[in-house]
């Protein structure tokens, strides 16, 4: 597929496909979410080449997604971390699983659910709310340059 | 790039980029939401080709995202129109916009923002709550089954 680089483009939905829009790259950045560090931990998670694996995190790194740094346990290995650039994703790794949860679960009669860690009770579904706290369609918004 | 179907994948974020993790198809589905329904228009604003645009429509008609149909006004053109499987990718949309306008905004002085039609002010920040209102980040949540 022809890739239009979108990086200067107003819309920041844009902006963001051409930096993360990248099946690969999400599901890395949800792995390190997750809590994995190692090279040969999310390779084995992914089930992805090397190279692929390789290519797509020196591609967040330098979009400051990650970080490769010496591991926390002192020991030879260096361990990909996430900025706050990176964690800050989480929103979006939440509204790309509640819609999956809702539109995509199949058969499953048991799928996998966001919880919180304490209570294990699900997550409130992302709602978009105005200043007011109203909740908002897609047909009451609109994107717009404020100044 | 090598492309392995996760429509299997017991991760709903895994399924989604499936069906959706497409650069292009997202953008389609944004600009579905700001109420395009015409090839031309979609084309046009996409800056793409007729041939990728073709490849992509037929895909979330596939989905069930996107219905191809006669048009409103009664001529004889056809009309794309999400169905309400695709309208409810409109959080993902908003996590992915607020995310680029926070991140990749650059330099540009005045960005482009979410606003409500109705008071022209900025939306919420999309925050992923518990059950009981507290804002969980993602070292607070897990993905599980419930049963």
């Amino acid at each position: 597929m022809r890739r239009k680089s979108l990086s200067g483009a107003p819309c920041p939905i844009a902006r963001t496909l051409d930096v993360i829009g990248d099946w690969w790259s999400l599901l890395i950045v949800r792995d390190c979410l997750k809590g994995m560090r190692r090279f040969s931990e999310l390779q084995k998670n992914l089930d992805v080449s090397k190279n692929i694996l390789t290519r797509r995190l020196r591609a967040l790194i330098a979009q400051d997604i990650l970080t490769l740094q010496p591991a926390a346990d002192g020991s030879a290995y260096q361990e990909y971390r996430l900025t706050d650039k990176g964690r800050r994703l989480f929103p979006v790794l939440v509204a790309l699983s509640q819609w999956g949860r809702e539109n995509l679960a199949g058969i499953d009669p048991n799928p996998m659910t966001l919880v919180d860690r304490e209570y294990r009770q699900p997550v409130r579904p992302i709602e978009i709310r105005a200043h007011d706290g109203r909740v908002l369609g897609p047909g009451e918004t609109v994107m717009t340059r404020l100044g």
